[in-house]
This record gives C-alpha cells, structure tokens and sequence, in this order.
C-alpha cells in the first residue's frame, strides 16, 4: 500500500538524529494528485510526488563547534535531494537531550556547586535544576550555543518525587556553553520589592532564601484536605460509538461532511490538511505556527526569558501522551507520532493527538410562537487536541469542526506560572506575589495561527471588510441608521491589526465562483482576535525576534517550506529572520493568488494569586466560519430528536439547602 | 414559611395587569436581612423587608387614551405603598395582548385588506401578519401609541403551520393606532437593489411580490431530504445525580461552595442575587440589563425597526417553555415562573429556567516532565439558563459559574434573521440576499449586562487597569523588555471603552480587605468585550434612546430600582430616560461606595447566506473572574480522577473511509 503524501512518516521510515519528519510535497506536486484523490481516479499506478524525509542532524567532527544539517530524503528512493548547513549566525533547534546534557553539566560543575553552598536550605530540601532556552542572545554576536536554567528546591521529606518545587525558587541561574560543556557564569538574581533600584543586585543573598517560603502542593494525594468529595461523576456515553470515521493508515477523517488528513510533526505538533466538506475544499492546511513569550521583569537577566515554543524545541516534541478519561470524554480516537531520540532512532510517542466529539449546547433554535412549536438542535463538534508540557506551562491546543460549517481553533493556557525568588513582606512592580516568597512575573503569551485557505480552489483573494457609520444626510442617509459595510481586496502582501471598533474581519473568497443565492464570492471568514500585541520596545531583542508578534494579521504569498511565522530558527535568534515579517516585505500580489493568512492573538497575562500553584485554563478561540459559501445554514438538517437520556432532578436533590 | 426577600412572587401573591413581580426590597432594608441570613441567626420572628409587589396595570376610562399606572402593593400587609401614573412623554410596556389585538385590527381592516388584494398572491397562500414595537416614534412627539407589522405569505398547501413563512416577506407594513384600535396608513416597502434610489418607493409593485421567493423550511418534517441519519448519540449521564442542591421555595441554589438565590420577572428574565462563595459576598445582583436591536436599511420607514428587547415588551413575557432532552443535556432542574395575562391573572408559565451542570473540557493540567506525572482536572460549570423568543429572533442567555470562583455571562444569538423583500436578481448595500427574494437588512444587537458587586461586602471601587509600554531607557528598561501595569480608581461615576490594545481591564475591587498573600486588595475582574458599538449616527433617534449601547462600560451609584440601562420606559421612546446615561450624569462618588458596573457588548450582524433560514449560534461571554481575591486556586482540589465511561474508538471505525 502506498502512503498518501501526507500521512506522516512511519516509525520504518524515520530513522537519523536532531528531528526528521515529513517534508510536505511541493503543492504544485500534491495538488495534482489531490485533484485525483477527490475525482475519485486515484489507483495505484497513478503519479505521486516522492516520499521526503525532513532530516535535522549534527556533524560532529574534530571542531569543537558542530555544524547543524538539514538534508531532504527520498525515504523510498533511498537517495538524498538536497542538503544545507545552518549557517553559523542561526542556531539549530534544541532537543531534549541538549536539556539533559545542561543538568548533568551543571549538577557537576563546581561554580555551580559554590552558588548553591552558600544557601543554607532547611533540611530535607534537594536543588532541582530547569533547563531553559537562553532567549535572545543578549547582544552578543559569537556563535556560541548557550543554556539557562532556573534553579528551584524540592522538599524531599514526603517521599514524593512530584511535591511542587516551584514553591521555593533560587535566585541564581546558571548559564552553559554548550560546545565547552561548561557552566560559565551563575547570574546573580535580584529578590526585591517595588522601589529598590530595579538594576542594582542585592549586595548580600539571604542565607536561607527560601525560609519564608510554604508549600504549593497540586497533587493529590499532597494536599493537606485531599480532594473534595461533593463533585458527581458526569460522563459522556456514545452508546452507538463515534460519528467519526478514520482510515487505517491513521490520517485521514471523515466526519459529518467534512474530510481532511492529520499530520504530525516535532515543531507543530498536530496539523491539519486538506480541509474539504461535501467534497468542497475549503483550507489546504491549518497549524500553530509559533508562539512566543516574553517576560516584563526589567531586572537582569530576566528580559532573557523569552520562549518560541514551536520554533525552539517544537511543541510536537513536547506533547503529551493522553490517556483515556483524563483529557476527554466520551469515545476517543488517539494518534501516535514518531519521534527521534538524539541518536536519530525512530520511537512512537504513543497518543500524542486525540480526536473525540463533544456537544457544545444549542446549535439552532427557532419556536414559533403562532404555534408553540419549537425545533433546536445541538451543536456538535469534532475536535483534534494536543496538549504540550514547556517545563512549568502547559498549552491545549485544539482545532474543532462543528456542524454549521465552522472551523474553531482553540489554545488554552494552564500549568504553572513562572515564578523567582521574591524577600519576605515586598510587592513588586514587575508581576503579583502568589505565594509566600514567590514573583510571578509578568509576561505575553503571543500565538500565531497559519491558514492556509484554499476556498473551493487555490486562488483565493483576502478581503478586508468593515462596517462603518455614516452621517445622517437628506440624501442617502435621512434617519442617521444607515452603517456602510466597506471591503478591501489585499493586492499586496501585507499585515493588518484588529479593529473591532469597525468590525473588521478577514475575508477569504474566491472571486471565481459566486454564491448562486447572494451574487457574492463564495468565502470563509474570521474576526481577527483583538488582544494586546508585543509590548517590548520595538527596538529590544524580545521585539527584533518576534516581530510577527507585532500585527494581528498577516497577509503572504505562499511558498513551498514557508511555515514558521517567527522565521525558521528561533533559538537564541536576535533578528525574525524568514518569517512573516520578512514574507510581507516580498511585497508580492496576493490577488487571486495562492495566498496564505496568519492570525496572531496573545494573552497579557498579569499573574493573580488565583493561579497558583497551577492556573485555571485561560481560553482563547479563533473562530472561521463559512461566508456565503453554502447556499443555506448547512446544520439545518441535523436532527433536533429530544435526548431521551436526560434527566429530570429527583426531588430529593431539592430539599437540601441550608435555608 | 416565610418566602426569602428574593424569591419571586407565587402564583399566589400575584395577581392585577400590565405585568405584576417582585418589587425587590430597598438594598438599606435587605442588607441586614443578608447579614442576618448567612450569620446563621435568622429565626422566624427575624425583622424582615416586607413583600412587595410591582404592578403595572392601565386604568380604562371615559378617555380615548387609558392611563398607565405604576403602583407597589404590599401583598401580605394588602395595602399599596405607592403609586404613579406613567407620564404622557413614555408609554407602558407592551403585552402580548396587544400584539393579538393588533393582527385582528389588522386582519379586519378595508386598508391592509385592499393593500393585500393588490398582490395576486399564488394559490395556495395566506396572509401572516408580525407584529413588532413601532421603534423610535419617527419624530412625532404627540402620545400615540402604535404598533407595526411585517407581512407574509404562507404555503397553506402542505398542511403544516410551521411552514416557515418567513420565506415570502410581502412588501407592505401596516401601522396601527392602539388608541384608536384602527390601521392609520399602510407603509409600502421598496423592493429595489443596489443603485437604485434609496429614498424613491417605486412606481409599481409587481403582483405576484413573492413569484421569485422559494420556501426555507427548517421543520424536520418538511425538509426535502430530511434530516441527517448518521449523527450518533452523545448522551450525557449524572449516575449520582447532580452535584447542586435546589432548596424547596426553589430560589436558593447551592453547588461546590456557590451559592445563590435565581429570579424571574418579566422584563429581565432569570436574574441572580447575593451570589456568594464559601460564604464570602461576590456580587449583589446580577442580570441582562437591556438589548437594542437597530437596523440600517435607510429606506423609510426601516429605520423604524429598532426593538428594545428588555424595555419593549420583556425577556420574562418572551421566556420559553424549556422542555427535557431539547435545551440541555444531563440532569436538570426546572424553574417556573409567574406571569400575568392581559386581565391581570396570574398563571404559572412553566420551566422557563433550567439549571444544569456541563463539562467544559480541561480546568488545569500539569504533567512533571521528570516524572512524568501528569495531574488534569475537567471544568465542570453550573449553567442556568433561559431562552428567550421575538417573533423571528431567539437569544439563548445562561449565567455560568465554575470550580475556579469564575462567572460568566453568555449570550447566543440565534432564530431566524428579519428579512425584507427583494426583486429577482438584485443585491443590496443594505443587506445580504439569503434567499431567493429575501434580503437579510444589516443590524447591530447591542446588549447590557448589569453587575451589582459586593467583593466581601457592599463598598467597593472600581480601578480601571492597563498594560503600557515603557519606552527603554538605561534608568529602569535597559532591555526593552518592561511594559508597566497602571490602575486608576474610578472615583465618580464614568464610562469607559474598551481598549484592548492597552489590555484594559476592569476591576472591581474592596480596598478594605487585602489579600494576606499579594497584599492587594480581593476582587474581581472581567475584560470589557471589544465589540463594535452603536453605529447609528448620534442625533438619529436610535442613538438618541440608546445612549447605552455607545459605551463599553458604565460605573454608576447604586440607586434602589435602578435596573434599566436604557430607561424604563423604551416603547417608543425618543430619548433614553433614566438609564445609565442619566446615572453617569449625576457626577456620584463611586469610590469605596456602593456602585453598580454595567457591561455593553454586541454583534453587527451583517447575514450571511448560510443565516438562512435559522441561523446558528453566534456565541459571546463575559467572564468575570476573580482577581487576588482567593489565596490560590480554588479549583486546586478538584478531583482528577480517571472518568471510567470514556472509551476507546473500536477498531472497525478505524477502516470506513473511502481512502
């Protein structure tokens, strides 16, 4: 059996060293085959593109700094098509192996041990090391590769291995060469309140600088009250199984009209392909693209904290491995990926997507009121999640279909917020105390969404529509209720930012064919997300490196590879380089034109105590809906059967209030 | 027993006109009844507020115009407290009765029969007339009331009453004189597109106005290809029960340390009183306060479509009848209510408010990537709920509290999109064809939510709160990477906008009790909704009665009976009166005061084709959450048990797709 050229490579077919993945077709190679795959012509003797393998490895030779790799494979043909050599002013992606090398390294090294000897910790309590990219490179220009780690202690009395060390932060960071295997240097970090000069260190650490700290425990079996008893089973039974249909070779799904492939990869974790309904194509792929998140601490060398989490270490290495009845309910389909260990050998990561349905209230409801008849449907939905653990955060990403045509992308953000070190009885103006001795700094979480659309073809045009009042005038305008609805076709690559103010949304139509009920073209649309964009100072590294982080919308022509809106090597990185930004200033015509959107959200995440030790789920949705590209509402036959397994409250359960 | 201060009058207690309910006891007086309540001291001899009625009610005399009175009735005592008579610059409320008495005015009249006759309607139609609010009073100023109708034409042929008449708009709408029980003038509509006049009617309307009209049915049994079969089950089951506790005068509602009293009334529907949490004040009160639906066609006379769907005829009058298996899923618990009849009887309008419990996927996750323990707890959120149905409108709205202290406000906006007719062929700027000779008119809904907080007791203040750049500089940003956090007290009654480049939040704060671990002071916050505003030029008579519906946010003193953000009388109103307009002009002292914040959010809804012919849901929340107001996570000890109903997809729905 062949593979469709989308289908992720197998565990057979990976094996070589830093990451190695699917290399996409080429679409001007795929869509051919796409178009016979839907015609229905497809055998086996028909054309497909060549089976490539996106290998990333190190060459490690007698120089002491190895050159990162990355060659494309024809993983059938057994022959490499091309190969570059990350140049020296990038660096490669880290893996997790890298965090590990960091740990050893520095649990050895003696400046590390001198900097933790001078803290008298209470007994019983352990230094827990948290490796972490080095952000931006701190205005050196030298190619080294350098790691950080944040520095916690773990009270070791309970036995428990899981008890919460965030609890007691450190105020030190050590900081490795990696090429030297070599901690060399141990930042010193400011423990201080608001009003103390934000850049001068603390002459003298307290000996104990966790002694006012208390525990924060989030386990279970840790908590001092244990877990409340009074919360009622709620399940979700699917007595007839799933509505949903997956193929064997585990990428393609069909679900109440709408068909499209899973793919996975170590940078993006889950995305999705080939996104057609009733045989229609609506988007050629959907991904998270990037997210970036930068810290507000002004303090030295806390403006180092800023992750990429997809360009970095890539939230497909990151992912969960779900289990059942823990991360959804009702009946679940789970995905395993591939990954590469640092040797370069193939291992399946075991249910890192899962793919369920869920009901999310009413879809449509009319009653007449002539009549009292009522008709009311549920809204239900597919929905594709991955979950990704980044040390201490956690991000759910879920892209979700629903009945009436609509595509929603969801990210929500929990885990443990990043905490330092902060003197008994301070405030500070740089994040909130959420617990004893513990900052939770201030920070952005900035994501971007690519969308690939191809809205009933490959050529589609991006409008820019808005409502817009107009003056109350004798001639069009008498009664002053007349708002204007204005939209502007982008010729040109470009961004855009959110103006909910004029109710501004992304359009993208295909002017080639018209809604035979409206005249219009026929379209799917999206309001872009109105959140607040990057707030370090344009000409700070935090900014120069993230400048897709700086517009809601953009607006690129397509290009084969061209995936990655924080540009392709993030790592230590000083410049956004080959990502939107860069994209946008090709200044191509995107008219009619294979043309690809990216949407950019973020969250200003001002911590409140409320998020500790663990936050609540902080939830952020993009919403893509069908614009005139049905010819009427497309849920409008879904069944509006009463659910006869629903339940009238006992009486019982009403006599039980403290009055 | 004695009924709780809250709970709604009894079929009982009511009984007089217009509308009769809850007069709620002066905040002085009820205080101290709350206090007394959750101190645990209250006993049957307690002092308590007495129980009051409002009644609305219209004294027919020997004058052509009856008068419309106001009067609050004692209804144990059995004496009136007060009384007074609606002046001539407003009118009453409109009943259901009156809408009945307009389609038989109507129905009778030699005008709208004549205008009728004018259409050679095809065989097999019958007239329908909609009655609707007459809008804004189109610049008269005598004291009128009047009542519009849209007209349609229903397919009579297949026998089913629910054929959706909606279909075939007839472009006539006849105005009454209430007074005057007589059809005054027949509106004639135009019919034409883009380009042409908007201001000139034409010349002549075809005969047969809907011969290009096709039928939209949305009742399963008339749908040509009925509905869809391979939609599977998802049942919700609770095999304990719920985890709520309803007490038996069924307004108290207990659940995972909430609790709360639920009301009803006709204006405002389901409203939500002394809301606390494990026994501390969170808010006062809390309701849909207003909602105005403007439309921007200018031809004459659409400007007149503008309904106040609070003010104008009341969400309670408009309450559905909520049945099982239909609404939600689970276990529920219904509410009645008491409404009254044009004769002033009182009837029991039964399960207008359902409670429920749902899941809302993940509330947090943490997974120790060293350990690889991995704690997830669901969000589980109690729901009540209420739907409301105007004419071709439904609004599904629900107060939502979950497991982290949150509350949420949600609104869906949903039913069938008012429509207008269209000639064949022919677009509008006005509007979106959606179906053959039907024009859906752009709209704006505007909606009000009113917060009456009580952060850990009755005094509070109101900061509004920003995130700012800070420009980098050596003193204090070395790096770029600051941004500052600025909150300013609102210290007399304002508006404000929302501002979400700044990330403004609005924060609802007791500054005399501080968080022992942030050391600032316990609250609650919510993200004002960034959603377009009023359109309608500022002197135009929409936007003259609907000052709310200008502004995000508003912050006022609390003053007794002060629940209407556009007034309380809005039926044919000019000018909004005594809303959140003329509260803001009172220049109170809202600082460490007993004040009131009402949110203001909407949708410009310009239709889409797949709108039609019921739209689906178009959702939006406003989450208010608390802020340093618990000392962690509150949801910290939710279980995360392994749900034991979810299942694994089976393999045999793992090879059904046509590869």
């Amino acid at each position: 059996m062949h593979h469709h050229p989308l289908t992720p490579l197998s565990e057979a077919e990976t094996n070589a060293a830093r990451d190695i993945y699917l290399e996409e077709p080429l679409k001007k190679d795929l869509i051919p085959y796409l178009q016979l795959e839907h015609s229905g012509k497809l055998c086996p003797t028909s054309p497909r593109p060549r089976r490539l393998a996106k290998c990333q490895y190190d060459i490690v030779g007698s120089e002491r700094v190895p050159e990162f790799h990355e060659a494309v494979v024809d993983v059938e043909g057994k022959v490499r098509i091309s190969y570059t050599v990350v140049g020296k002013q990038h660096q490669a992606s880290l893996i997790l192996a890298e965090f590990d090398i960091f740990v050893k390294v520095c649990e050895e090294s003696q400046m590390f041990k001198d900097a933790v000897a001078k803290f008298k910790l209470p007994e019983g309590f352990e230094v827990v090391i948290e490796p972490w990219p080095y952000g931006g490179r701190d205005r050196v220009t030298d190619d080294s590769r350098y790691f950080q780690g944040l520095i916690f202690a773990q009270d070791k009395r309970s036995g428990n291995p899981n008890s919460n060390f965030y609890a007691f932060p450190l105020p030190i960071i050590p900081v490795m060469d990696y090429h030297k295997r070599e901690i060399v240097r141990i930042d010193r970090l400011a423990t201080g309140g608001k009003g103390e000069d934000p850049l001068t260190l603390p002459e003298a650490t307290r000996e104990n600088p966790i002694g006012h700290c208390t525990p924060a425990e989030y386990i279970p079996e840790l908590l001092s009250n244990g877990t409340r008893k009074d919360l009622k089973p709620l399940n979700v039974l699917q007595p007839e199984g799933p509505s949903f249909r997956v193929a064997q070779d585990e990428s393609l799904v069909e679900w109440q009209k709408w068909r499209f492939r899973v793919g996975f990869n170590p940078r993006e974790g889950a995305t999705i392909h080939d996104i057609r309904y009733d045989g229609r194509s609506v988007l050629y792929r959907l991904s998270l693209s990037e997210m970036t998140v930068p810290y507000a601490d002004p303090r030295y060398p806390f403006h180092r904290k800023q992750a990429f989490d997809f360009g970095d270490g890539g939230a497909g290495n990151c992912a969960n491995n779900l289990s059942l009845g823990c991360d959804c309910l009702g009946v679940i389909k789970y995905f395993d990926g591939v990954v590469t260990d640092a040797e370069g050998n193939a291992t399946v990561a075991p249910n890192v997507i899962c793919l369920h349905e869920q009901d999310n209230g009413i879809g449509w409801k009319h009653t007449n009121w002539r009549t009292g008849r009522a008709v009311v449907t549920r809204s239900r939905e597919l929905v594709v999640q991955f979950i990704i653990t980044l040390a201490n955060y956690e991000y759910i990403f879920a892209y979700k279909f629903d009945l009436a045509g609509g595509i929603s992308v969801e990210s929500r953000a929990t885990g443990i917020v990043s905490v330092v070190n902060i003197d008994p009885g301070k405030q500070s103006e740089y994040g909130n105390v959420v617990g004893n001795g513990v900052l939770a700094q201030n920070h952005q979480h900035i994501f971007c969404i690519r969308i690939d659309p191809a809205i009933d073809g490959y050529k589609n045009t991006v409008y820019i529509e808005e409502s817009h009042a107009v003056e109350m005038n004798d001639q069009t305008n008498p009664e002053g209720n007349l708002y204007r609805i204005c939209k502007t076709p982008v010729e040109q690559s470009s961004w855009f930012d959110a103006a909910p103010e004029k109710n501004r949304i992304i359009k993208m139509v295909n002017t080639d064919k018209i809604n035979p009920i409206s005249q219009r073209p026929v379209g799917y649309k999206f309001t872009p997300m109105a959140t607040q964009l990057l707030l370090a100072d344009k000409r700070s590294i935090q900014a120069r490196r993230a400048q897709f982080a700086q517009h809601h919308v953009w607006v690129t022509k397509y290009r084969d590879g061209e995936l990655y809106a924080g540009g392709k090597y993030t790592l230590q990185s000083q410049e956004e380089v080959g990502g939107v930004s860069d994209a946008v200033k090709r200044g191509e015509n995107v008219a009619n034109e294979d043309v690809v959107v990216w949407s950019v959200f973020g969250i200003t995440h001002n911590p409140r105590v409320e998020d500790w030790p663990v936050m609540p789920v902080e939830c952020y949705q993009l919403n893509i809906r069908p614009t005139d590209f049905f010819t009427d509402n497309p849920a409008i036959d879904v069944p509006s059967n009463r659910n006869m397994s629903s339940q009238l409250v006992r009486s019982d359960d009403c006599s039980k209030c403290n009055l």
